[in-house]
């Protein structure tokens, strides 16, 4: 039994910070609004770092704006990252991001009223604008493409240099913020669930398996529009009785497939959009998600014999573009494994699972072992002001970090020794 | 046989009036911009005036701004009517109304120059709004909402008041404008058909039957809205997949009836609207239209069915609610006849079929027997700058018009002196 050995983090504190963090920012209905790059989130960076400070870390900023609290080991190895990102969507919720930042700070904060310290040093790390274009993560990953800013030019026309700058970071030296697996030996990142899996399994612990392949389509399904009255039924050619049929098809691959995997059509414009003109065009996306691309090309084939059989039964055509794709990311087996025990010592339930939201760890996980930890989201509600994970659950997760990352450290230090 | 009694318009003439008020109101891609009230409609009416008494009639204005010209008959009989209207929607065609009054003016002109006159007199009307609201047959029918001015309030905002008297008419007279059956004994109406029916018939005339009953229905669709990625499908209540199996459900409703009805979801709008959220929230409308009560009747029942299928099998709420009721109008059979019998004597193929779009005639069907004659819309193109009907089918239908009103002429007073 390793029981004697696990440390406990201060979930008092734990819950304080989190309380305090929400003031910046804060909305009226209880949510947050902490956009990257806005006061708020300088506001939200100044009161990490003097946390970071009061908990014996040493912080930088590197040229992506990544704030880095650095908590020293006691040999010269590469570096124990943890972390997450304090920016929220534009009216998000208190635990999204800021739970893994905070408890990786109270980790420290942890070890450090205790006297302890690690082989390996701890990084506790905020990373920049994970609501947005991830360049935190992807400069740190080597996969920002720094040669194209308008890539990461903002909807309000700001540009990247600017952004960066405002919050201590420079554009034209992006490239010294990449890191190495000779720099972080394993990154371990505690979030919230953002769905309903953990509550519906009833389970406490999320032991993710890797984060999944994004791939997205825009479609476009042209008719003809016409009068509403006059155009009998079999000389139509109407784009949305065809996106009725193309939406069902993509609810029915995700489902017909074995597996797990999602697909969702979230945007849907009709044009010209009147209730007496037979849609001319429809315009909408297809979100597929899976850790398989085995799977999602899968989805992909069927998807196209549907399109196929559709466009031919209404007379209508069905353009399918790919707008974006992201490849999977792997969780570490041997992390994986390292917070199941963990799991198991203190006593909580877990339960294996991917992400599929997309999490700063997915570019880390690049170029180090990577692992994440989940803790249920109330309801599955996220990027919502009533997004709500327990005082609990919280300190739950903060613990599973804290011993997961000196459980690291012994098998890291030790494989390194063998 | 008649044909000796025949009488043709002037095709060319007929062409050069829709040329020249064609000018009013002309768009860059040959289409008309003439909104009712707005200057340009100002301008045709003042130009429909000239022409009205150009044919030798005299001409009025009602309480509700109709453009009435009379045409004097040999007897005291209440008056054969006809006419449609001279406004457009905000980019339409040359056709869409305007054929029917300058049609009604060349029938009276081509009996003027005759020196014909018939027993009962001709009245051609410009009737007011006829792509908005219809104040202008509506108040003839004493169906306007006359206590309720806010009902006709234009989505810019501007007053019923302000725009009648800005046209000649007057709010507070508008019972005024009422007719009874003795002050127009029959009416006739040639329109565009703005659907591709003749066409696809190969047919010269259409005999409507009767203008469609219109239901239409406010939908809205309550799921949840959640992650795209993290919420596993057998979780979701995606309104989107909902609404996507209803525009299904309304489509086959419509087709596996028998019979020529049509159901159209011509609108739907979606919330949060975005790619990597299953959307919370759809609005649509469901518009539709037969002739038969009874059959809009059992769509609707099928279609009550089907949503209580599509709430249980997606978990979502779908709220159904009438938004808009028309009664239906039917033609008269002895217009109808009359109608037919002068096709043939013309050599002319014609076709018996619904108004599926809202004219006019509707209401002035409501208190007097009443019949329409369509003539062929190129591909069924309608309410669009491309809009086009040939000079020699324009002529067709006045042709039609004319012998009509003469047939209708001897029929009616016959009628009378039995």
């Amino acid at each position: 039994m390793k029981t004697a050995t696990l440390l406990r983090i201060n979930r008092d504190r734990l819950q304080q910070r989190l309380s305090a963090l929400a003031t910046i920012g804060r909305l009226p209905e209880g949510g947050v609004r902490r956009t990257a790059y806005s006061d708020e989130d300088l506001a939200a960076r100044q009161w990490v770092t003097t946390a970071m400070q009061a908990a014996g870390m040493t912080v930088t900023l590197d040229a992506a704006g990544n704030l880095i609290g650095r908590y020293g080991g006691t040999e010269a190895l590469p570096a124990l990252a943890t972390g997450s990102h304090i920016d929220t969507v534009p009216a998000g919720g208190r635990y999204d991001g800021a739970l893994g930042v905070l408890a990786g700070i109270e980790a420290v904060a942890t070890l450090h009223e205790s006297g302890l310290r690690l082989r390996h040093p701890i990084e506790v790390i905020a990373f920049t604008d994970e609501e947005g274009e991830m360049i935190g993560s992807k400069a740190m990953a080597g996969t920002a493409k720094l040669t194209d800013p308008e890539h990461f030019r903002r909807l309000d026309g700001e540009t990247i240099q600017a952004c960066l700058q405002r919050v201590g970071g420079n554009w034209e030296a992006l490239a010294t913020a990449q890191r190495t697996e000779a720099a972080i030996a394993a990154y371990l990142e505690l979030h919230v669930e953002q769905g309903g899996v953990l509550e519906s399994e009833q389970c406490q612990i999320g032991v993710v398996q890797g984060i999944v392949s994004l791939q997205r389509f825009q479609v476009t399904i042209t008719g003809r529009p016409n009068h509403a009255g006059t155009t009998p039924m079999h000389l139509r050619q109407d784009a949305l009785y065809a996106a009725s049929l193309l939406v069902a098809a993509v609810h029915d691959v995700a489902v017909e497939i074995p597996g797990d995997q999602v697909a969702t059509v979230g945007l849907l414009n009709v044009l010209p959009n009147a209730a007496n003109i037979v849609p001319g065009q429809v315009h909408l996306t297809i979100d597929m998600r899976d850790l398989s691309l085995e799977t999602l090309s899968t989805m992909v084939t069927v998807l196209k014999q549907r399109i196929d059989e559709i466009m031919s039964s209404t007379s209508t055509q069905i353009e399918l573009r790919p707008q974006h794709f992201v490849e999977p990311t792997l969780a570490s087996p041997a992390v994986q494994a390292a917070i199941a025990t963990v799991c198991d010592d203190l006593n909580l339930t877990h339960y294996s699972m991917p992400s599929r939201a997309i999490h700063d760890a997915q570019e880390i996980g690049r170029f180090t072992q990577m692992g994440m930890i989940f803790v249920p989201s109330q309801a599955g509600v996220s990027h919502a002001e009533d997004e709500y994970t327990s005082p609990e659950q919280c300190g739950q997760g903060a613990d599973v970090l804290l011993n997961t990352l000196i459980a690291l450290d012994a098998q890291l230090a030790t494989g390194r020794h063998d």
